[in-house]
C-alpha cells in the first residue's frame, strides 16, 4: 500500500510546503528537511518529523520529493556534498516535482538510476492556492511501475496525476502548458483590445467571456488584474520568455513548427524591452492596447 | 414586468427552436413563425401559437425575436414583402439573436429604428445542445432602457446575457469570441503536436490540459474529435474564415493591430486549400501535425 | 508605325509632366490637357500642343495616356461631364498610369471598352526622378494587339514595358511589387537592428549589404535615410498601409495565405499608431529598433 | 606594403582556391596547403608554392587565410596536432574566411591570439563564380590595425571588404546576410504565387520585377530555377534553417524581437518536413505555391 511508504519532502517553500502539507494532513508519516529550517516549523507543528540533514532524510524514508527552485539546487541536493546520494542507505525512488529542462531531467535522472533508485519527473501545474484547495494537477514520467507505486501519493497531493511517458514527458508537458498560457494571453489581448476600442467596456467583454465555452479559471481569476492594469508580477515576462525558449528549444529539436508560438515569442521579447520585463507577464495586454494605439484605463 | 409581454418568435430552425422553447417552457405567451411551417409542430405542441404570415406576427406581439440564417434572410423578413414592417401595427421591440456583421446590423437597426420600433442586436454564444441545457450565454447592444426591458427573456433563454454597449458591439463581441476560439485552436494545435512528438500520447495531453486552469468546456467537449481524428463539420473551416474576414475588418477599421489573428487566418487559408475546407476547423490540428512531418492516428 | 500615332497625354502632374517629355523629347506628336493649365507650359515649350478641354483632347489624338492620383479622377475624367467619352469622335486607345485597384480598372475598362475604345491598364514603377533617366518600367494588361500598338511608346516612356495578361494583371503586379517592397523593408529592419546591436556601425552594415548579390538600386538610395533617421515622406506608412490592402484583399480573394505579408501588415498598423503615419514608411526600421529597446543615433 | 607580406593559403575548396587563386593571379607571393594535395594542383599551375604541413606552412608565411568547411576543422587545422600554432615559427595574423558561429570565433580567437599571433575573422559573401568574376564581398573584424594591414590582400579577393567591428561582428554580419537572404526569398515567393494565381506567368512577372529598383542579381541569378521549378541544391532547406538557428541565437541573445525572422524560421521548418530538406531553399516558393493550392508547372 502506498499509504505506507515513509516519506521525505526535500524543499518547504511555498509550494512544497503547500504540497507536502496535503500528505502530512491526509495522514501520512512524512519526513520534511529544508535549507532554512524555519520553514518547516508549520509544517512540524502540523505532524511532520523534521529531518537534520538530507542525509538523515535519504536514510530514514522510502520515496524522497523534491521541490526546489533552480536546477543547479536539483543537481546539488541530490548529488552534491551531504545530497541524498551521499547518504548509507537510500530510498527506493525520488520524484522532483520541480521545474527544470528535459536536459537537466535526463542528466538527473542519469544520475538516480545509476545509482539504482527509481526516479519520477512529476512538475505540478498550480500556484500553492490552488494546491491547498485540492486544484492543483500533476504530470509524471518515468518507469510506470515507479509512477503506479507513488500515483496514490501524487493523488493525495493534487486533484489528479496524468502519467505521460517513460522519459522526460513531463517536463515537455510543463513547457506546453505554458506555451499555450502564453498564446492563450496574446490571444485574449488582441479580441479585448479589439473589444474596447469598439466602445465595449473591458468589463463587459470580460464577463462575457468568462461565461462562454472558452472559460477557463485562469482568465477568470486574472479578469481583475485585466481590469486594474494591475501588473504586480505573479509570473514576470522574463520568467515567460525562459519558458518559452525552453518550449522553441524542444520544438526545433522535434523540428516542429510553431508559427504561433515563435510570433509570441517576438512579442514577449518586445515587451520586454519596451519596459515590461519585471512586470506580470499579462502586461502583454498593455503592450497590444499601446500597438494600437489606446490608453488603457482602470476599470472596476 | 417582462413576462407580461407577448412575445414572437421568427425563425424556428435548429437554434430558434431551442431558444423560443425555453421561453415557452418558462410559461412565456408565445407566438411562433417559420418559413417552412412544420418546423414549428413541436413548439406548438409545447405551448406555442403559431402565426400564418409574419404580418400576422407582427400584429399579434410586443416584442419580435428573430433567427435567421443569413444577412440577406434578415432583411427580407424585416423589410421584404410581407415582412415584419409592412404590418399594421409594429411590435414595440425588434431582438435579432442572428450572427451578422456591424455593417448589416447598422443598417436593420436604422430600419426598424426609423419605423418608431426599438431594436437590439443579441448574438447567441453556444449550440443547440447547449442552450437546450440553459447554459448559452447573449450578447446585448441597443439603447439600454430596450436591453432592460427584455433582459428578463434573455437570461431566461440563456444563462445569462451582458449589455455590451448602445451600439452594434454585440457583433463585434461575436466576433470577437469567433477570433479568439481560433488563436486557441491553432494554439492547441501546436502544443497538442509539440507534445505528442516528443512522445507524449495525444489522450494524455489533452486529460492532462483539460484538468488544468487553462482547460475549457470546448476543448473536453471536442476531445473526442481531437483523439479519433473526426473533422466532421459543426463548423467548417471556411465559416471560420468568414468570421476572420469580420474580425480582420473590424480591426482594420478600429485600426488594431492583430498578430496573432493574422498569422491565423493564414494558416486557415492555407488549411482551407490544402483539402479542409469543408471539414471541421478543429482540422486545423491535422494541418498543424503535417507541417510537423506527423502522421496522426486516431487514439480513444 | 506606332510613331506616326497622334497621342494625348491627360494628367501633367509631376509624374504625368515626366512620362510624356520622354514622348515628347523622342519627336512624338503630343497634345497635353491638365487640370491646372500651368502645369503644361513646360511641356509646350518643350513641343507639346496643348488642348484646351478634355473633349478637344480626345477628338485630337489617336491614343490617349492618363496619369491621374485618385481613382475617382480617373473615372471623371473618362466618363464624368465633359469626360473624353462625351467626345464627338473617340480615340483609338486608351492607356491608364495610374494606381487603382483591379476592382476599379475592371469598372473603367468596361466603360471604355462598351464605347469601342481599346483600354490598356499600365501602372509604372519608378518616381519622377527614375522616368527621367528612362529607368522606370511599365507592367501592361489588357488585349495584346492593344499592348503591341502602343509599346513602342511604352517602350519610349521607360527602359522596358512587360505585358502581363489580357485584364487586371498589371494593377495586381503593382500591389505585388508594393507588397514586396514593404516585406524587404522590414526585413532590412530587422537585420540591421540585429547587426547594429550586436555592435555593428549601421553605415558598416548597409555599405556591406549594397555591394552583397542582395543590393537592390532602393535601398542603395535609401540608405542615406536610414542613417541620418531622416523619415521625411516619399511615401507616408498610411499609403503602404493602403498597397496593404489592396494586396491582402487580391490575395484573399484568390485564396493566397501571405504569411510574411499579413505580419507585416500588422507591423505597418502598429507603427501608424506609434506615431509613424504621416513618416515615411521607412520608419518601420525605427519601429524595428524601438522594439529591441534601442536608441538609435543618427550616422552619417 | 601588404603586398610584401608572405601569404598563406590553407584549404582550397572550391571556394578557397577561387579565392587564392585572386591573389596569386595579382603577383602575391602565396604558399599553398590542403589537406587532399591534389586539389592545390591548379593553384601551383598558377605560381603558387605548396607546403608538405600545415607547420611548414606557419612557418613560411606572414600572413595565413583559411577557408575550411566546419567550425571542427577551422578548431583542427589550428590548434589541433600539427596544427598552425604548432609551428616553430609563428605567422603575424590568421584570417578566417570560414563561416562559424560567433562563438567557436571568440573561442578560436582566444586561442590564437593568446599565442601573439593578431586574428581577424573575415568570411565572405559569394560563391565561386561570383568570386573569380571579382564581385564578391568580405567582411572583416578584429583589430583595426590587423584590418588596415591585410586590406589590400582582401580588396585583391573581393571587390570590396568591411570593417565591421572590433570582435567577432563579422560573423554576425554574415548571419544577418543570410536571414535577410531568406526573408527575401519568403516575400518574393509570396508575391510570386499571387502574381500567378491572379493570372500573370511567372516569367512575365519575374522579368518585371527585375528590371525594377527592387531588383537584385541573386534573383535574377536564379530567376531561371524558379520557371524551370529546378530545386537541385545550391544551398539546401536544412544549411539556411542552421543559419537561422544562428541568426534567431543572436536576436535572442542581443533581446531583439524579429517578427518576420522568426516567421519563416517556422516557414523553413514546415518545407523541410513536407519534404524540402535536402532540395535547394528556394523550395520555398513550391511550398507557398503549395499553400495556396497551386499545381505549378515549369515555364522557360
Amino acid at each position: 500500500m502506498a499509504n505506507e511508504l515513509a516519506i521525505g519532502w526535500l524543499g518547504t517553500g511555498r509550494m512544497g510546503a503547500a504540497m507536502s502539507r496535503r500528505l502530512i494532513d491526509a495522514g501520512h508519516d512524512v519526513t520534511v528537511w529544508n535549507r532554512t529550517r524555519s520553514k518547516t516549523d508549520d509544517l512540524a507543528a502540523a505532524g511532520a518529523k523534521v529531518a537534520d540533514t538530507k542525509v538523515d532524510l535519504a536514510e530514514a524514508v522510502d520515496v524522497v520529493f523534491i521541490m526546489v527552485s533552480r536546477p543547479s539546487d536539483l543537481e546539488e541536493v541530490i548529488a552534491g556534498d551531504g545530497g541524498l546520494l551521499s547518504a548509507g542507505s537510500l530510498p527506493k525512488v525520488i520524484v522532483d516535482c520541480s521545474s527544470v529542462s528535459p536536459e537537466v531531467s535526463a542528466e538527473v535522472r542519469k544520475m538516480v538510476t545509476d545509482r539504482g533508485v527509481a526516479f519520477l519527473a512529476s512538475p505540478i501545474s498550480g500556484n500553492p492556492h490552488v494546491v491547498a484547495e485540492g486544484q492543483s494537477i500533476l504530470m509524471a514520467s518515468g518507469d510506470k511501475s515507479t509512477y503506479d507505486l507513488v500515483a496514490p501519493l501524487l493523488n493525495t497531493i493534487s486533484k489528479t496525476s496524468v502519467y505521460v511517458g517513460d522519459g522526460e514527458q513531463a517536463r515537455i508537458v510543463k513547457i506546453c502548458h505554458n506555451l499555450y498560457l502564453g498564446m492563450l494571453v496574446q490571444g485574449l489581448s488582441e479580441v479585448t483590445v479589439l473589444a474596447e476600442k469598439s466602445g465595449v467596456p473591458r468589463s463587459a467583454f470580460l464577463e462575457f467571456l468568462n461565461n462562454t465555452v472558452l472559460a477557463t479559471d485562469w482568465v477568470r481569476k486574472r479578469t481583475p488584474d485585466m481590469l486594474a492594469l494591475d501588473w504586480t508580477p505573479t509570473f514576470t515576462t522574463e520568467l515567460l520568455r525562459k519558458d518559452f525558449d525552453l518550449g522553441l528549444a524542444v520544438a526545433r529539436d522535434q523540428e516542429v513548427p510553431m508559427p504561433m508560438g515563435a510570433g509570441v515569442m517576438q512579442l514577449i521579447q518586445a515587451a520586454i524591452m519596451r519596459g515590461h520585463r519585471d512586470d506580470d507577464f499579462l502586461s502583454l495586454f498593455a503592450e497590444q492596447a499601446d500597438s494600437a494605439g489606446m490608453k488603457l484605463e482602470a476599470e472596476k
